[in-house]
C-alpha cells in the first residue's frame, strides 16, 4: 500500500492544462473550463473505483467500497481569477491519490471555495449549512450572474446535494499550500495545522460635517477622514500590546465621503479585520478596539460606530489527528516541519463541525498565492502526499 | 446716484427662478437653463444701457458708453449642481446695479468658475491665459461632453473671445458670499478680502506589496495603507507647529489598492492640499511635508512620492482698493466689518494679474455653500450693495 507520487505529480499537471494561464489557472468557479475540470476529475476517480458524480451544487464526492474505517479526504478545483495552479487542486489530487494507493478513503470536492459566488457554499451545503433560500440570493461577484443561472448551464440543475454521513468517517484530512512564507523562510517542508484563524471582521463608519476645504477652520471642522486616521493610529499603537503571537490585522479599506481634493470629507468607512486562532484574544481585540472608538468619540467632534460584519469562529485541528500527521512528519521529513496555524480560511472549517479535522500544508515559494506564479517545488509537493498518506494510514490504524 | 436695493434684490430673485433647485439652484455651465440666465441677463444689461453681448466660451461682458475712469465688475452665473442661489449670481447682479446706479462700470460674468469644464475658463480667456488646445482638450468632469460640443449646442461655436482692454480700466471689483462662517460667527456685515490663498495640492503615493491579511505575518508586511496612515498622523502632529494664523490642510481622499477586506493594501493615494496668503508659510509646510515624507521612507518598507498637482500663486488685493472699500465699510457698517483672506478661489484672482482687483465678502448663514441651503439674509445683501457701491465711488474719486 504504497501512494505512487509520480502519478500523483502526473495527475496534478494534467489538470493543470484546464484553464491554463501563464504558469497558472483561470478557473472561475462553474465557467467551462471549471466544469471540463469537474468532469475530467470524476473520470479518474472511477478509474481508481470509486463511484462518483457532481451534485445539485458543484460538489464531487467519490466513495469507495468496502467494510471498516474511513477517512474522507478533499478540498476545492475552482481557482481565483488568473491565479496559482496549485492551491485547492492539491487537496483534491491527494486526496484521489490516497485512494488509488488503497487506503479507505472517499475523495470529496467542495464548490466555490474560492468564492466567486458566496461563502464556502460547497462544504456549507456537503455539511447542512446552506439554505435554498440562500443559493437563490446569490450572484457571481465579478459579473453578477445569478448562482440559479450558473447552476443551469452547467447542467446541474435539480440534481440533489451530497450530504454527509457522519458515521462513515474517522475524520477529514486536506492537504494544502500554506500561502505564507512561514515555511520557505525556516527551510522546512511541510506544517501541521493547529488550526484555521477565526476572522473578525469590522466596519468602522465615522459621521462628521462636509466642508469646504478653503473656508472652513481647522478649528470648525468636522473630518471624517482626519478621525478615522487618527483612530486607525491609535489601533497601529494599542494592537501589539495586546495582541497574540501570530494576531494579524489589517485596513483594507479607506473611503473618504466625497473623496475630492477641495472638500472635507463628511463621512469615513473603514475596513478592518484581525485573525487569530484564540477566541480569548479575539476577544481582547475586540475590547481594545471598543474602547479606542470610545476615545475617538470622546475626543474628536465626529461620531465613530462599529459594526461587526463577521466574527467567525477558529476551527481547532483534531489533537489525535495532529499527533498522527505529526508523528509521519517527524518520520518522513524528521526536524524539517512546524506546528503552524493556519491565517487563510479552508473547507476543512466546515468539515471540523461534523467530523475530527486536520490539515497539512506545503511550502508556497515566495509565499505567493492567489496569483498565477503561486508555485511549489515538486519534491515539497511529493513530500507532503507521502506525509498525508502516512498520516492517513496511523489515523485508519488508531 | 444712489444703488436701488430694492431693484438689485428682484433681480437676485429674478435670476434664482433658472434652474430653481429646492431653496437653491440647479445651472451647470452650458446647461439650457444656464443659458437661459446668461440671455436674461445680457438682456438686463441692455435695459440699463449697456452694451452686451456673449462670447465664445460663454462670457458676457456690458460695456457702459462714456468718457473717463471707469471700473470693471462682476463674478459668474452658472452654480455648482444642486447648490446655493448667490455663490457667483450675487457678484454679478451687484455689478448690474453698480451700472445701473449711473456709475462708470462695465459689468463681466466670467463663464464655468465653478469649473464644469475646466478651472476658470472664462477668466482665464478674458485674461489672456486660455489657449484654443486647451478648449479642445475639456470636457465635462460629471457627464464627458466635449467643451467644444457644449459651446456649439449653446450656439457660441466661432464666435471670438472677449479680452480685457487693460487701459480701459482703473480696477476690477468682485462681491461674494463669504463661504464660511467667520462673519456669522463674529456678528459681522462685511468682509473686506486681503487676499485670496494660494492652494497647493500634492499627490502622495506609497507603494508596498499587495499581499494575503491572513497568511502574511505583521513583520513580514509591506502596507502600504498603514504606511499612509502614520505619514497622515505625523503632518496632523507637525503642521499645527509650522502653519500660519489662517492656514488650512486637508486630505480629501485615501484610496487602498485593491480595496478589499482581505488584502493587505499594495498601493496607497492620498490627496493632500494646504492653503495660505502667504508664500513663506507655504514654502515652510512644504519643507516640513518633504520631511515627513523622507522620515517615512527610512522608517517603514514602503516606498512614498509626493507630486505637486498645483502650486498656484496667492492673489493679494490692491491696498488702494482695500483702503476704499474698508472706508466704505466703516461708513455704512461701523465697526461691524472686519479683513479677511478668502480660502476659496474666486474669478478675481486671475483679473489681480492684469488689473488692481479686490473682494468684498458678505455673511453665509452658518457657513453653507456649494449646497441648495446656502442663503444670506436680505439685509446682508442690501448692506453689501451699498458698500460696494460707496467703494466704487471713492475708487472712482481717487
Amino acid at each position: 500500500m504504497m501512494v505512487d507520487t509520480d502519478r500523483f505529480l502526473a495527475d496534478l499537471h494534467a489538470l493543470r492544462r484546464f484553464g491554463a494561464f501563464r504558469t497558472g489557472v483561470h478557473r472561475p468557479t462553474f465557467s467551462e473550463v471549471d466544469m471540463e475540470a469537474r468532469r475530467w476529475f470524476v473520470g479518474r476517480l472511477r478509474e481508481e473505483g470509486l463511484e462518483a458524480g457532481i451534485d445539485g451544487v458543484g460538489n464531487i464526492l467519490g466513495r469507495g467500497r468496502g467494510e471498516g474505517p474511513r477517512l474522507l479526504a478533499g478540498s476545492h478545483l475552482e481557482s481565483q481569477n488568473e491565479a496559482g495552479w496549485l492551491d485547492g487542486a492539491l487537496g483534491c489530487v491527494a486526496a484521489l491519490h490516497l485512494a488509488a494507493s488503497g487506503l479507505p478513503v472517499d475523495v470529496a470536492v467542495f464548490a466555490d471555495e474560492e468564492g466567486h459566488y458566496g461563502s464556502f457554499i460547497g462544504s456549507r451545503s456537503f455539511t447542512g449549512l446552506l439554505e435554498e433560500a440562500e443559493i437563490d440570493r446569490l450572484a457571481n461577484r465579478y459579473h453578477g450572474k445569478p448562482l440559479r443561472d450558473a447552476l443551469r448551464e452547467a447542467g446541474l440543475e435539480g440534481e440533489p446535494r451530497f450530504q454527509v454521513e457522519r458515521d462513515r468517517y474517522r475524520a477529514f484530512l486536506e492537504m494544502h499550500i500554506e500561502q505564507g512564507r512561514q515555511l520557505e523562510g525556516q527551510g522546512l517542508g511541510i506544517g501541521v495545522v493547529t488550526g484555521i484563524v477565526a476572522i473578525w471582521q469590522w466596519r468602522i463608519v465615522i459621521e462628521g460635517a462636509q466642508n469646504h476645504a478653503g473656508t472652513t477652520t481647522m478649528a470648525e471642522r468636522r473630518d471624517a477622514g482626519l478621525a478615522a486616521v487618527r483612530l486607525l493610529a491609535a489601533i497601529d499603537e494599542e494592537f501589539p500590546r495586546h495582541c497574540g503571537e501570530r494576531t494579524v490585522w489589517t485596513t483594507g479599506r479607506i473611503a473618504l465621503t466625497p473623496g475630492a481634493p477641495s472638500i472635507i470629507p463628511g463621512r469615513a468607512e473603514v475596513l478592518f479585520q484581525y485573525r487569530d486562532v484564540d477566541v480569548d484574544v479575539l476577544r481582547r481585540l475586540e475590547a481594545v478596539l471598543r474602547r479606542l472608538v470610545a476615545e475617538s468619540n470622546r475626543r474628536e467632534r465626529t461620531v465613530a460606530t462599529l459594526e461587526a460584519m463577521s466574527l467567525s469562529t477558529p476551527a481547532v485541528s483534531d489533537p489525535a489527528l495532529q499527533e498522527a500527521l505529526a508523528g509521519a512528519a517527524e518520520a518522513l521529513a524528521p526536524g524539517r516541519w512546524q506546528r503552524m496555524p493556519s491565517g487563510a480560511g479552508h473547507d476543512a472549517q466546515y468539515l471540523a463541525r461534523v467530523m475530527p479535522a486536520a490539515m497539512l500544508f506545503v511550502p508556497s515559494i515566495g509565499g505567493v498565492s492567489h496569483h498565477w506564479t503561486e508555485d511549489t517545488a515538486d519534491e515539497d509537493l511529493a513530500l507532503g502526499m507521502r506525509v498525508l498518506a502516512e498520516g492517513a494510514r496511523r489515523v485508519l490504524a488508531d
